[in-house]
């Protein structure tokens, strides 16, 4: 057996692990951000949850840090307080990056990781199974129900060899990337081993795992070996260690071979993660603004290779450097040992221990800019600035055009920087406050901007405008963009859903409210990136009934099926071409249709002919579709 | 002589130095920062000037650093190129804050500085004579021309004894504001003398100064002494070093005694920086949020002080605790020697060196919420949040009641701390940009968002409807609030305009264009706060051809006659009560009225009765009224 199976065989409730079919696990551990987080704990109190009844449960901030309205510190004031009634560790603003901070305290090998965040899978980095959802599904794991999803393929990523000085395991990710494509993982874990795997500390692992889920990964997952036992160790936590390995016959659904002597500094050209190629191809690019951080490049290591490269020098005159440390522990120890002097007196700008400029909270370059950073997406407008340029790079790269200038592969500058894992890690919880003993005396403060969510209607006959058709690869910041406008009202789907399609098509929201509501039209992978539940819940508000497309994205079409919105899937892809949008398209004794299992017929009211669309679902998705989503078929399933 | 006389005396170009009357000098430096510095610049292009005739401009950038859009970047880049054009230094974003990185690395005793920031008398700390003055003054200061102001009265504040442990310096300042008020500084300077002086800092000092803004005076000034002389040694400047102290019969226009002896921890409660009490009589009070920073309290000093209070504690657990270290230097001093991981270590969170949420910048409270803040103004909705109360306090009080969970007297903690001034601070200026030798070779780099400035017409006749009524001690926050979402408008006054007096009448802009503009008509000390010359450019934009109130804060007014508005005061404020908004009032004969010095005679159209106003300004001011602002005149008088 292969380690994913090892691991899934172990949580498995329900199924067979069977590729292709519905699966139900048991979750071990749950984890949140603020920015998901009030929508899965409004989740968690309608259905009716006293206590978490996970082995653990925590609840971060840092996505919402700057808190330009009361909007921010409210919600972030209802997620410590539901937190302490429900039995949820609090990791309070400014002790770091969801993930950074859940590799470092509480992540454990073998442990299965349900989180409200795409990069739920930076888990994978140290051997745990760490899948992201939408808020609903994290939601119900922290009820005690197993997580539901379609048996994976497992694809094993083999690692020969050893990175050559100035390549960083960065650059191993951006190389799958550039082979497989944004769509290359859909309905795939990654499980990496070879001789290479060795050679990469946690941290760096963490890296790749974590932007898999740009790969549209389920996950991906590295074994627990003494590399783990030496992060652990340093993290005071070597209890927490077990060795984990696939077995030495394990079978997989495929294979990728990446040697990582023949790799070079890479990068992603705008505005996809896969848009990859050799930083030494990519000609003198004038660079406007550097950032470093994010989750996927924000570890101690990452900060010390940053620093030495700064040591001594001064950023270019043209340059705005920001650095952004994943955690406090990470931020402690750079400014514990002089690091921190080191960027700052190199002229870097350092930015609190959050997200940051990765979700556009803040830092939003100037016209036509060009931004080099250190992190997983690099989507159209997702930066701030429509008009700028973002370039995904490693640390190194990130660090070393900052002082030039200009786009340049590190390793022009000369012998290799060393940075050694520490020995021991400073390790200091006092910002994360445990469930308290004494929960119920606990009220949970609600601010005026977090209203209830929007519940969906049992499904009927669907008889509706195409609101809009887009077309391949068409990501959750296109359908309910992520800003720092917008970040603050994401507690407020009324009110957020005015901003739905917004940068592609300001007047989205107008025309489904005009049409009372619709369907919508999409190409490939539809819905990849974030794990942001708001990309179904504001259609869902607009009165959106239905999205037909060529492909989903995973986590994305769970999130129409928790938000009763059907997710069709054309037979014939001629039949994408045939529609426009304003198009009425009919969908006739839809329960009946739902219930079948067959193709359904839809019905082009306005051309007047007919065509098939699939519900690639389970059994228990076409009755949570009839319920009209997951809070309705739970509450009716309870009573029965 | 007293020390202003004696500075002013050196820098007279025209006039007397006698009470009351229009006087001009020669100002030797000027500084800006990007919130006002993009129109003081525009202006400056409009005015022809090549280079700057200063001894020393310098441009910084401290207060649009979140960056939520292209906007705040292509100011920076605006400011950046256009300094560099102009033979201006640049302080790039992330040096620090305007006025701390100002006294650090180019403030010298005896000189006259004029900045585009109402906090500009910071440097009277260091025995400058120091101003803040409108964007329009300060370009035409970089012109070489000289500032004109009315011979301020000179108030000789006594300050004996010294501080008992936990006092500050901010309890000098909050005491002065508690007996004088907010107006009881308009058409003062502030001279301190007194054995008590030399008990403190230059950083001290400048708390002081700094905050003299808020009781309306023209500036506040610290002799040169020993103390300067040790701090611009430590700051590697002991050249620019020169003593200056008033004559031992120096005569003042009046005195105010502060026993330091006596004073105990203040705090200024919502909304206005007079409604001073003790700390010890303010009750128990729950805190929600401490911010500690702005140009007031961001020194090394102030920051060593509160490293020192948090070190091994915790905040309390409903506690948010922001820190933003004023400079560059300040936070590279911490981040040398353990300071910084003391904060960190006990629950700070360390945002950038900048202006941040004292400008409303980010940081927001909670709905209801209870902020202490170390800053200078706590004007209401100016944090970003209507609902929130903020108190102003010192260092001291805000670390302690951060740990404490609510606004507590430090002297609660026992024994003092005592922070020794280093005998040298860490100096690196990498980050200030020199005026390159080939400035031709500059493009200036215009971003979309930069508009040109409104200019007025000619004044004529005016027959207009008031079009809001407002009461004493209108601040410029409520005339043109400046927040995170404003702010990157500063440059764009045609869309800025649509917010004018938003906070507290969301229609007046909609209402002033409808009615083709108008009049607004004031209580005592009208315009008070920042020097924001968008508090006048806006109203101009609207239409406003005259403001009539019962007095008006200095800066404001200056802005109003440059903008060609003309600044009317109730002769008998009885009229002022007769009033209402909407009436029409009608001004006939408006520039031979203006021209004739006299009373100006006002009819109130609508209920049908006349009534006097002064215009208590200069001739040459009633010469820039006439042609409709400064602009205009000065290009008139270029021609002629």
């Amino acid at each position: 057996m292969n380690l994913t199976q090892k691991i899934l065989r172990k949580h498995l409730v329900e199924g067979e692990l069977v590729k292709g079919q519905e699966i139900a696990i048991k979750i071990d551990q749950t984890l949140t951000q603020d920015s998901t987080g009030t929508m899965a704990y409004l989740e968690l109190e309608a259905l009716g949850v006293d206590k978490v009844k996970t082995e653990l449960s925590v609840a971060y901030v840092d996505h919402n840090m700057l808190q330009e309205g009361f909007e921010n510190a409210d919600d972030h004031k209802y997620i410590q307080t539901v937190a302490a009634k429900h039995g949820i560790y609090f990791s309070r603003p400014g002790n770091g990056i969801c993930h950074q901070v859940h590799l470092e305290r509480f992540g454990k090998p073998g442990k299965t990781l349900l989180g409200s965040d795409s990069h739920t899978p930076t888990g994978g980095g140290i051997g745990m199974l760490a899948i992201g959802a939408g808020g609903l599904d994290v939601a119900l794991a922290m009820a005690g129900e197993p997580y539901r999803l379609v048996m994976p393929e497992v694809i094993n990523v083999r690692l020969t060899g050893k990175l050559k000085p100035w390549v960083s395991s960065k650059d191993i990710i951006l190389e799958l990337l550039r082979r497989l494509t944004v769509k290359g993982g859909v309905g795939k874990v990654f499980e990496y081993t070879g001789d290479g795997v060795a050679t990469l500390s946690v941290p760096e692992r963490a890296t790749i795992t974590n932007m898999g889920a740009e790969l549209g990964a389920t996950t991906s997952i590295f074994p627990s070996d003494f590399r783990t036992y030496e992060f652990l160790k340093a993290q005071k936590r070597e209890d927490d260690f077990e060795a984990l390995l696939p077995d030495d016959d394990a079978e997989y659904d495929g294979v990728i071979e990446i040697n990582l002597d023949e790799l070079e500094p890479m990068v992603a050209l705008p505005h996809s993660p896969d848009n990859v190629i050799k930083v030494k191809d990519a000609g003198k690019l004038k660079v406007d603004q550097v950032a470093i951080g994010s989750c996927t490049n924000s570890s101690y290591m990452d900060m010390m290779k940053v620093a030495a490269i700064l040591k001594g020098g001064l950023i270019a005159e043209g340059v705005s450097l920001v650095i952004s440390p994943g955690s406090r522990q990470v931020l402690n120890m750079l400014a514990k040992n002089g690091a921190l002097s080191d960027m700052i007196s190199a002229g870097a700008r350092i930015l609190e221990t959050a997200c940051g400029p990765c979700i556009g909270m803040g830092q939003a370059p100037a016209t036509n800019a060009i931004s080099l950073r250190t992190f997983n997406r690099n989507f159209y407008g997702r930066c701030g600035t429509k008009s700028a340029k973002v370039y995904l790079v490693s640390p190194e790269v990130a660090a070393a055009s900052a002082l030039a200038g200009y786009l340049i592969d590190p390793r022009e500058l000369g012998e290799e920087i060393k940075i050694q894992m520490p020995s021991e890690f400073f390790v200091n919880d006092n910002m994360i406050i445990k469930p308290p003993v004494n929960a119920d005396e606990f009220d949970v403060v609600r601010g005026p901007n977090i209203k209830p969510f929007p519940i969906n209607t049992p499904l009927a006959d669907i008889e509706k405008t195409v609101l809009i058709k887009v077309g391949d690869d068409i990501t959750t910041d296109h359908i309910m963009p992520s800003n720092a406008k917008l970040l603050p009202l994401r507690s407020n789907i009324p009110e957020l859903s005015k901003h739905c399609f917004e940068t592609i098509d300001p007047d989205f929201s107008k025309r489904a409210l005009e049409n009372g509501g619709g369907i919508i039209v999409g190409g490939n992978n539809y819905g990849q990136g974030s794990s942001r539940e708001h990309a179904a819940l504001a259609p869902l508000q607009l009165g959106v009934k239905a999205v037909i497309a060529k492909s989903f994205a995973r986590i994305h079409k769970a999130n129409l099926i928790n938000s009763g919105i059907l997710p069709l899937t054309f037979v014939s892809e001629d039949d994408y071409d045939k529609i426009d949008e304003g198009d009425v398209l009919k969908i006739e004794g839809a329960v009946n249709q739902v219930k079948s299992k067959g193709k359904i017929v839809v019905k082009n009211v306005t051309k007047g002919y007919e065509f098939e669309v699939d519900l690639d679902v389970s059994d228990r998705n076409r009755e949570i579709l009839i319920e009209g989503g997951l809070i309705n078929y739970v509450r009716k399933k309870d009573k029965v």
